[in-house]
This record gives C-alpha cells, structure tokens and sequence, in this order.
C-alpha cells in the first residue's frame, strides 16, 4: 500500500518543565546524573517545590523525534496519551503546529498530563524526573490499526515499557507494522530503563525491532558488556538496522552490509543535551525515509542533534528544513 | 512603622506563551506591532491554533518587576488573581520560586487563569495578546491591608485598570498605602492602555501616584503632547518621581529637584524586548529602595532592562544580584 505517513511515533506525552541547577541539587535529592526517574505526583511536587523559576515546553521522547522529522519536512503521526486539561492543550497544540497528525483521544479523568522536571546542570548534562500523568492510560484501544498501517515505519520510544497498560498498546502496533510488512524502530531510551526491563526488551530487539536506537550506555546495558564493538555486532545479528550514539563523538551506524563511525560535528555552544538522542532520530529517520545511505543518515542525525544541545529544551527552535539545506 | 516588603507588586497574574513570529502574521491578525490587545476565550484560542510551537513561561507586568526586584535581593510580595488549575500553579510556584510572599487565593471557579500570547518578530519587538481569564476575579478582598501596609512602595501596573473588578481593588490599595504614610507607583503599561483609560489615568496620576514609570509612547499619550520635554514636565508637577524609558537611549529620570537623561547601555544580542520596561522598573526600584540617587537608580533600571532583553521571556534567567555585581 501507498504508505500516508513516513513514521508513527508512540510515545509517552510529556510537558517538560526545564531549569538550570547546580550538582549540589542533583546531589541532595539523590538524583542520578544523566538518568530519568519515575517519580509519583507527591515526589514530583516536593522536587518542583525546592526550584527556582522554570520555562515550560512540550517534550516526550517520541514526540521530541517526531517534532524534529515534521520541522524537517517528513509527514508524520504520532500516538499519546494527555488529559484534557491545560498541558495537555498545550502538548497537542505544540505537535499539530508541526504538522503532525496526533488523534489519541484526551483522557476525559484520571491523572494529569505528565509532567517531567528536566533538571540542567552547568556541563549541560540533563537529569529528569518523570511523574507518568495521563501516560498511564494508553491502551491497545488507543492504537489505531490504520495509522499504524499506514506509516512506513513505527517508531516506539522504550520509556513507553514504564506504564504497564501501554506495554499491550506497544505490542500490538508492532504485530500490525510489521503484519503490513512495515518497518518497526524502538529507541532504547535510558541505561536505567534498560535495566528495569532487561529480559523483555532483549527479547523485544530479538523478535521485533527492525530498527534500534541506543545510546552507549544503553547498547552496553542491553547486550551485558562493556566492548562497544562487541555490542554493535551483538546488535548488527538481532535487528537490521542501529544506530549508536556516542555524544561529541558522533555515532556508530549498524546493517547488514557495514559497521561504520560517522564523526560528531564541532558544536559551538553546548547548553542542555536535554532530546540530543531524540532529535538524533529525527534526522537519521529523516535520512532513511528520503532514500539515504546509513553514513548520510548517521550524519543528518548528528547534524540535527547537535542543533538541539544549542538551546534549553528537547523541541526544535528553527525551522530544520531550512538548516539542513544551510548545513548538510 | 517598620516594612517588611520593599515593594509590593499588584497586577494581573498571567502565564506567557512565548513563540517567534514574522511580520506577516501581526498583518493578517490586524495585531498592532509592540502592543497588547486584550482577547476573549475564543480569539485567544483561533490565533493561538495558527501559532508553531511555543515555550511557557510565567509572566504578567507587575509580576515580572517584583521577580526583577526578588532576583535582586529585594523583600518583596505580589497580589493577583490565578485559578487553581496546572497554569496558576505554574504561575504560583515561579512567583514563590524567587522568595517573593504571594498569598493571593487561588479561585476556585469562574475563568481558567489568565494567558498572554507573546509574539516576537524578528526585530525582537513583542506583540500580545492577553486573555485575562481568571484575573477580571481579583477584587478588594484580595487587597490584603496588613501587607499593602508593611510595604515600603506599593507598585501597581495600568493594565489592572482593565478587568472591572480590579479598579475598585487597585483604589483601595492606593489608599491603604498612602494612610500608612507608604509610597505609591504605577507603571502607564502600555499607550493603548492609556489610551483605553486616560481620563482616569489623568487623575490617578494626579492624585494618587507618588512615583510613575512610563516609556515615551505612554507619557505622551497621557498628556497628549508630542513633545517628551513638555510631558517630562508635566510628570513633574503632578508626581513626587518618575522614570520615562526611552528603549536604547535609556531613560529619563524626573524628581522634584530635576529632569536627568541616564544613557543607555549597549546590548550585545537584542532577541526579545518583552519585559524592557517591567525589569527596568525592577532596577529602579531596588536602587530606590537601597538609597541611590534618582541617577543610580535610573542607571540601574537601564542595566537590568538591557540584560532580560537578551533571551526570550520576561523574567530573569539569571541571578540579577550576581549580574549587578559583576556590571554595576
């Protein structure tokens, strides 16, 4: 069939809430650098309590890479759940002015949009603490069999295995994507989430994933080692495609054919790495679906990532399109 | 009596959406360039659904000169009007965030808490459009007489002339204030604004205003001159002090002893003005409250102005005392 959509995401709905701390903070409320942790709606208020003033901004890890492939010119959807409530209005307007078609219905009650308390300390590292909201309620009736037909790729974002109804919600869009002979792509999300889930997402590489998405230290986690090249061949054997992304280094890109390194570009002025791996995605799918080689789609991805580590937040700031026409 | 606050702000409590848009699009929403327009529910919503991407970020005039003055090192405290729903918690938290005393109650029905769509064009000049929401809910209940009281300088903002309520609320602060032998300041906000309300804008200046902040456009729509020089002169017959900000030339600065003209500063990265003239009055007020001469304070004001004019928002994202130590 004539696919409608480049890629779907699926992903948790989040509303970022972003502030620059010092590494006391992080410290004094036993938070681990780098890391997301869930947090209940109680631990959330007590963290935001102790900030100072914060911005808001849309964010998800999902939504972040399909924010960034719609700012690119791809036609895109994606599939999420807030409440009808003000972040929520806030989450959905922010990704249907993009132009991505988001028709997850709104929870009409129970929890709150999601909220995640991005915490930024001066090396521009990121630490978030999750409260999952309306999150918890995505379900399979939540996944619309057409769409997810209708989407070239199906790209679901790990941190969706944290809420446990949208685990049955993530099966079932893998079983439709590749019964369509579609594309399935998971992004690994977090060493920690890795490690909550270790058994069913090597299972979920092994039999489901077409196309990963990892970081070093998730990659290491997922495959128990700590050789990065013992990783990419382990991975090169269970999907048919990867990429590894190595920070300023840039990545390592995985298929069939080829182990390659695509070098990281210089970036003048690093202020929060906050959606880096996110909008890593982004460009790489964006390389994918236009018909790039991996190298091209590992260097669009580190091009785009290395646009978004420039400002506060995980959403696009400039139209990409035009910057990758001024930079590629 | 002995004050516990330097100044205490009143105005509408509003959360900013804060988004870059061209020339065009002030155009074909017959939207004034540098103005504010008050919107209802509807047309907030119509022009908001055409907008890309936004950040959030706690605004509201008054509220940003005394997180200006918080950030500084001032005692300061704040009384608007918010819902009690995610935007006003939003709002209530960045507020207390800085250390400033808000005690305000939350409404508990009636409009959700007020909105202000920023739009900022690429000459860095801002253009909004504010739905007031629940602050046309704030009334002489909220005027709390033991803090207007204990406040050295009571600051009131022109737009709070706008929701009906308000106005018999905002005499009643005056006149609590001036009975504790207290100061009181308004800032003009903004031409429409005293264009909306002059006759009344007239007599409060001239019965009622110790201290009046204004910019150019403001002043002279009051005493409908086109000469700066005949308003500056106008002002000080009928207040004890005022500050008329005249964008990057600076300011002039009026007592009863003498008409000053404080240069500017050169800024590096102009990117959005939203804010210029309530974080002046931040700088002004805490040279005022710390004893300067009316030039210092004038010198002030121009300092901070020029920082908050660099980044996106009109709350401080630094620490405004560590910044005047470091420029002063």
């Amino acid at each position: 069939m004539a696919h409608k959509y480049d890629v779907l995401g699926i992903g948790n709905a989040i509303v970022d809430i972003l502030i620059h701390v010092d590494d006391e903070f992080l410290k004094s409320e036993n938070l681990v650098k780098g890391s997301m942790q869930l947090v209940n709606e109680q631990e959330a208020a007590a963290i935001y309590a102790k900030l100072g003033q914060c911005i808001e901004c849309s964010g998800g890890s999902a939504a972040n890479t399909i924010a960034g492939l719609a700012s690119l010119g791809g036609d895109t959807s994606y599939i999420g759940k807030v409440r009808d409530d003000q972040l929520g209005r806030v989450f959905r307007h922010d990704i249907n002015a993009l132009g991505t078609s988001f028709k997850t219905s709104s929870a009409a009650e129970g929890p709150a949009t999601a909220h995640c308390l991005v915490l930024v300390t001066p090396d521009a590292e990121r630490t978030m603490c999750t409260y999952l909201g309306a999150c918890v309620n995505l379900t399979t009736a939540d996944i619309d069999e057409d769409v997810v037909r209708s989407s070239k790729i199906c790209y679901l974002e790990g941190y969706l295995w944290d809420p446990e109804p949208a685990k049955e919600a993530f099966r079932k869009a893998i079983k439709i994507a590749h019964d369509a002979g579609n594309k399935v792509s998971l992004s690994l999300s977090d060493p920690f989430c890795v490690g909550r889930h270790h058994e069913e997402f090597l299972h979920l590489v092994r039999d489901g994933v077409d196309i990963l998405f990892a970081n070093e230290d998730e990659i290491k986690m997922l495959y128990k080692t700590d050789n990065i090249n013992e990783a990419a061949l382990q991975v090169q054997k269970d999907c048919d495609m990867a990429a590894i992304t190595c920070g300023a280094a840039g990545c390592i890109v995985i298929n069939q054919d080829e182990i390659g390194h695509v070098q990281g570009r210089r970036v003048e002025k690093l202020v929060d790495t906050t959606g880096a791996g996110d909008l890593f995605a982004s460009g790489f799918l964006y390389g994918l679906t236009n018909g790039k080689s991996i190298g091209e789609c590992g260097a669009l991805g580190n091009l785009i990532a290395g646009e978004v580590i420039t400002h506060l937040g995980a959403r696009p700031d400039i139209d990409l399109k035009k910057f990758i026409e001024q930079n590629a």
